[in-house]
């Protein structure tokens, strides 16, 4: 892989956004609106012939106004002023354009796509790099760039290239509710110039990137060297990459989407596995892998330990890792001999699932204490903990039994001598449901798995499925080392 | 199939709670607790020896000192003393005993059985049905029993029988969030004496009950009854039965949890399906069918119509689709000419599924009005919405564009000609993102589906083995009713 080039995407020293405006309802006032308050520190020069100032700073009726250089130009004006607008640029040193308008080739109209062509071959000529069309550009913490309101400040270790800007939002706000950060997100559009290939190049060698995130519709220039690249990255990173497009119907609508030509699922499908990549469905299944890669140490078998939520969820859990390809191993005699010794009464009736469907008071055996003495079995390779959402009687002990249950997962996982993770239900909840105390109870607990960074999941399937992939990951990586 | 004989447990005239307590943190003042809050009508004789008055109402030392007769006893004292129990009871004229104390036969020691056997040996003898042991009895909305503190108060026409304490009320609560309301629902445990029969039975003659749903761990009592009896009810009602042990690890547990021999998990799905019944693999697919059930008519036909939620999901949300068996057609070319009539400037690009990724100010194309003319074409067996969770912009916007497509959901289903579905995402939210407008919004369009009784489902896949288990349901019945 050669010297990536793209480092100065995601630092430049100056912004001018073309089409900036104080209209909150409009791109051009997003954009400003984005870098200025998620800290960007470099110079931001808004244009907009009809305005002297937007938000505060002096805005320049053309780029050809703005004094000195300027790297990065956020675009927000139509497809159709794009060319005039690179002519403007060539003169001001710019290095990259961020194309967010849309109704391009993707439209599937002939003079789209003869105006997308004049696009390029101006960038090509005046060297300038271009993002789009149709994407909403850039997300980097470090460097205060965003293309949303509410994304986390801090930076992370998850790198995301994401061709449709919906999906790209949802990743990022999905992700940031279970503690999950990034380095950059780039979400790339019809991909004029900039392309897949060029940025999982440049993921593969940003040391600030350990875990790579791909929403792709199709591919765009070079597909044959995207395979060729991608077996690198993946022997480096892991590069998890949903495919969008894979039936006839998605496939349609990806062209119409961002002008892609989706190829066919099972090639795909083959391609991502022998690449040692890492094949998902959904914008939902990107997030849960980037959760298992970010919190969890490598698991390298399928014996799950398991313990608590109650006695049918018991029974449902164990059938779940059990149709998901895992192992759920009977409690060893060792540790029911163990708990004898600290004179439990219930020593006998103990399993995988651990679980406390027969209360005793003051019984030492609990599911926090059997999960750390499984975790330390060689019979287990991790463990799954299943969060309760139901305790009988009233508000008060409801709250102290789901922090205790709570509270005591935190403090196994800090004990687990293996890899340890959560099942914690999600439920669709009305506004007036997030008023009881029921569910604000069930919240505030989700906030302190968030803050210890315990990697939990919505179902068990959800985290099998994540898993499943993550062993086989860390397997095929094992015989990789070997060679 | 016979008169049905258990109507008495769900409308008893006086009920007895024999350890009734003052003490929040009890099941005995937990069941007096529910039965009060709920509007029980009937008399309530609370009995403990140590108290002359729980909760207000006068309390008895013994059922025996309580004057006239009793219909029902709530039994929350330890097994080991149900027989002596028994016996009081029988002079009392007691009906049938909720008994909810566990640690008898699960536990696997003999003599656990030894006193199951003498406890159901006494009951026969003296004409007194029994419910459990280790369960939560019954929740009957109508007369004003319940087993939990926030399940609503109005009922509806779902019948849930529960081998599970714990699953029972899951499905209640889970259930409710989506406006799904019950008949009846029993926790029925260890199933010593009524069993899966006795309420298989009981819901199919029930005119309050429409749909029935099982969580069933292993049967109890004359087995072959029970599939003789499933093909039966089947035929008159949807009958939904999620099959607890499937596994080896599920079905040890089951043996520790309600002392259930699971049987192997190929014969349960065959010989569900050969009834006519529908097997689903946990509680939120129970609650998933419950919903198809309750809010859509019949669906006869795999072809559908999506709209909404941006370019990247709907992409996937065709793959999806398509991926669950489902045909996702191109959009007709009448219904094009038809907004081309209307002046759209999209006629051309508009597709299945119906997006708006691009955007034109004043547009007569927009999803809803898309669904509605695609719900009225022969290609459409059903509509499926997509919600966006996602709008550029700041709050405002976002709140109106938010309401906006809700609301346009909800009339596209008033005026749809086919059953509608919305698709609405659940996100694990912490207590902060509550209360975020943001959050809270998303959250106060999803009350306006449940007021509206529209049915939602989490993701595409959700949604379509719902809707697949549906079709196939409604198309064996056809063809039944031929025969």
């Amino acid at each position: 892989m050669t010297q990536n080039s793209l480092e100065f995407l995601f630092h430049p020293k100056s912004i001018a956004i073309v089409g900036s405006s104080n209209n909150p309802a409009s791109f051009g006032y997003d954009f400003m609106n984005y870098i200025l308050s998620y800290g960007y520190s470099g110079k931001i020069y808004p244009v907009n012939p009809k305005q002297n100032e937007i938000m505060g700073l002096k805005a320049y009726p053309s780029i050809e106004h703005i004094p000195g250089t300027i790297d990065y130009v956020i675009c927000c004006i139509a497809v159709s002023n794009v060319p005039e607008l690179l002519a403007q640029c060539h003169h001001k040193g710019v290095k990259a354009m961020h194309i967010f308008a849309g109704r391009a080739s993707e439209t599937g109209r002939p003079e789209a796509k003869k105006l997308e062509a004049e696009i390029l071959s101006r960038a090509r000529q005046y060297g300038i790099r271009l993002l789009g069309p149709n994407c909403l550009g850039i997300y980097c913490p470090e460097s205060g760039l965003s293309f949303g309101y509410d994304f986390p400040k801090e930076p992370g270790t998850v790198g995301a290239m994401v061709q449709s800007g919906g999906n790209s939002t949802d990743l990022i706000r999905f992700s940031s509710l279970r503690g999950i950060r990034f380095s950059k997100v780039v979400s790339y559009g019809n991909a004029l110039d900039i392309n897949q290939n060029d940025l999982l190049e440049y993921f593969s060698q940003d040391s600030e990137t350990k875990i790579i995130l791909c929403f792709i519709e199709g591919l765009k220039g070079d597909s044959k060297k995207f395979l060729k690249l991608l077996r690198e990255v993946a022997n480096l990173k892991p590069v998890v990459i949903c495919k969008g497009g894979r039936t006839t119907a998605g496939a349609r609508w990806a062209l119409s989407h961002t002008a892609s030509l989706a190829g066919s699922a099972k090639i795909w499908e083959v391609a991502i596995r022998q690449a040692g990549a890492i094949p998902v469905r959904d914008i939902d299944e990107l997030v849960d892998m980037a959760g298992a890669f970010y919190f969890l140490p490598p698991i390298k078998g399928v014996k799950v330990g398991i313990g608590g939520g109650g006695g049918g969820r018991s029974v449902l859990s164990a059938d779940e890792w059990g149709e998901n390809g895992f192992d759920v191993p009977p409690m060893p005699q060792e540790i029911r001999e163990e708990f004898r010794r600290r004179g439990s009464q219930l020593w006998d009736w103990m399993n995988n699932p651990a679980d406390v469907s027969i209360l005793v008071p003051g019984e030492p055996y609990t599911v926090p204490a059997a999960l750390i003495e499984m975790s330390k079995h060689p019979n287990f390779d991790f463990i799954a903990a299943n969060v309760s959402e139901d305790f009988p009687f009233g508000k008060e002990h409801f709250i102290k039994a789901m922090t205790d249950d709570i509270e005591g997962y935190i403090e196994a996982s800090k004990q687990s001598a293996k890899p340890f993770l959560v099942i914690f239900g999600t439920r669709p909840l009305s506004a007036n449901e997030m008023d009881h105390w029921r569910w604000r109870t069930i919240a505030q607990m989700r906030n302190r798995l968030v803050e210890e960074h315990i990697p939990f999941f919505s179902t068990v399937d959800q985290a099998a499925r994540a898993v499943s992939k993550l062993v086989d990951y860390y397997q095929r990586k094992e015989e990789q080392d070997k060679e």
